[in-house]
């Protein structure tokens, strides 16, 4: 006989998901109600609304995905690439590559500039591709790569693509809510997040946007969308502002009560202070791991406040590190990804969990840690120095 | 400013979802951990046990689609049908309709076996349809039409596919805990349900699972899956056997830590028990309905326990009767869709909310009802009924 599972208590500073407010689960646990009901369609207009703040959008086609983030992209690729588009792909990380794939698996065709893992999108790079192709449809790019810890430049990107009148698709997943992002303001077409990022909801929810000409798109597209779950045609009538509530898929009730009520306490904080908080402890982090000798992936004008990817120490054990974190602490920090596997780890400061009490105790597990198994740190002035940014 | 979502307390009983058990809702509210957490991985191979157990399969390949029903529907074609293949699609009700969208979406050839709303698939036009088309290689059917309330004969019907070697696909979402399925006797090949029904969990989960030979098409498939969050090949390298969990997409850790909890209530009581009981109150609420006057859809040797579709009482206003028991009883019924709407009451008894409490709500709020708005029924026999059907 298989029993409840009762999950252990962890402090989570990965890549995400990110401590989710006892406020944000005990919303999640209220009473289902039916999809269609009166009250329930009341709560999905104003978590429309409070998605629209967030992401600084008049859009009207403004909605979470019933799936977590990446579907959240396939809904951005496979309602707006048509077989024969060409479409810039930006590859800088993990999820610049699963772009690719995307616009592949819907016939669309790549034109892909690379750069490496740790640096931003090249804005001289994509303006070049513009002008070898013109004909460009879409511009794609990943705002903050979670692989990396690397923030590009949205806006000058997105300015590019104005000029040759492409659209523009933008993986918001790691950025929404944990630092600064203007989707109107910088002309983003398309763009998604994720629940479980700085928006520190439970994952499995996928917040996404479509600008006027990106929803032309969708209205004028000549092949069939390759996806009924995903088709936003189809979403509209469920979502959509003409008032009328077309069942078209039972809607992930308790998930949505949970985001809206994160959004509520974003709304409460107020965005720019939440920006400015990431930015805060973010300081804090790097000062102490400074402090301990422990260096940055990411060159410092590109650097994520919300997802810090920092050099493991020569001579170490990662998995033994993350695990000693793991077992002694409840303490999750995240893994390198794919190239970076081994090399980086990646401390996470989004939402609920960027606050001092993780920084300190993130701080104090790693050099206690490391300090046990030896490796070459500096011990004694990671505190002291996080602190001062505090007093400063 | 908006403010906390405070959801109103009803008792679900339209086609899904479906009331859900505190201790669901308890376990929904749990701390999160990441989704590569040993223990987190640990919950999921339970997961995995607990819903080869529910679909009686011994299938690996048995798993929880981060995403509603549809998505579980679109994970079976998308996966399996490549663009030419012949596949039988038995249209009876809204959800074969959504099949057919499907396999066109994918770029197959639908050959489409029609019967009438509130009938189930006919047996021998599924013959005769692979008599003319020998070189199909796939079945499609719903075995428990949630638009209707008619369950088909999945047996007999896969039975039929497996003489001209083709795959199945069964649409379980309704069927699921609530009535007899067996997929491994049957033969099923690949099968996909809702969280929402009879397993009485929030909805934004699909359970499937993919048999031998589903799995091997996945693999020698040449074509690449026109989706990435959905494709089986990857998906495999997180939910597979083999010890290994690559990170393909961050689970909907909470969501899942429901349905655990869902399938271990299910589970205490034993499948067939669930079965039983579903049957049973069915009963009761039948005897009492007909003792009111108000008649079914679907003929007596196909209708589904767990979901009733009744004949609104002549000159009655649908959507007048409905308002007035969600708003005086906050009780959901649901609404007839498609060419049924106006036309039928669909009147759940899934999961946590078959019961005699419930049936008997039920029964006392639409007699009061319609007595009140006039409606041509008879009074003051229901309950005597539904009793009846409990003593005897």
């Amino acid at each position: 006989m298989i029993k409840s599972f009762q999950p252990p208590q962890r402090v989570l500073m990965g890549p995400g998901p990110s401590d989710v407010s006892p406020r944000v689960l005990e919303a999640m646990s209220r009473p289902t109600i039916g999809h269609l009901d009166p009250e329930f369609i009341r709560m999905m207009d104003e978590l429309k609304a409070l998605l629209k703040q967030t992401f600084l959008t008049e859009n009207e086609l403004t909605m979470p995905v019933s799936a977590p983030g990446s579907a959240g992209m396939e809904a951005c690729f496979v309602n707006l690439v048509e077989p024969g588009d060409k479409v810039i792909v930006c590859q800088n990380g993990v999820f610049g590559g699963r772009m690719k794939e995307n616009v592949e698996r819907f016939g669309g065709e790549v034109v892909l500039v690379s750069d490496e893992w740790g640096t931003p999108v090249s804005v001289d790079k994509v303006k070049a591709a513009f002008e070898t192709h013109p004909d460009t449809k879409i511009l794609a790019f990943v705002h903050a790569e979670t692989s990396t810890g690397v923030r590009s430049d949205a806006k000058s990107l997105c300015a590019i693509a104005k000029e040759y009148d492409a659209l523009t698709i933008v993986d918001a997943v790691t950025s929404l809510g944990g630092s600064e992002l203007r989707m109107d303001e910088w002309g983003i077409d398309a763009i998604y997040s994720g629940s479980q990022k700085c928006l520190s909801c439970p994952p499995g929810i996928s917040p996404v946007s479509f600008s006027e000409k990106a929803v032309e798109k969708v209205q004028s597209r000549e092949s069939r969308t390759p996806s009924w779950f995903l088709d936003k045609k189809l979403v509209m009538g469920y979502w959509g502002g003409d008032g009328k509530r077309a069942y078209h898929h039972t809607a992930p009730v308790n998930s949505l009560y949970a985001l809206h009520e994160s959004l509520v306490i974003l709304q409460e904080e107020g965005l720019e202070n939440s920006w400015a908080r990431h930015a805060k402890h973010h300081e804090a982090l790097k000062a102490g791991l400074e402090a301990m000798g422990i260096s940055f992936l990411v060159e410092e004008a590109y650097r994520l406040p919300q997802l810090n990817s920092v050099m493991i120490p020569e001579g170490v054990d990662d998995a033994a590190v993350r695990s000693a974190l793991l077992s002694n602490f409840g303490l999750e920090i995240g893994a390198g990804l794919g190239a970076l596997a081994g090399k980086v780890w990646r401390i996470g400061l989004m939402g609920a969990a960027c606050n001092r009490r993780n920084v300190t105790l993130c701080l104090s597990a790693l050099e206690s840690t490391l300090a046990e198994m030896g490796a070459p740190i500096k011990t004694g002035q990671a505190l002291v120095a996080a602190a001062a940014v505090y007093q400063g």
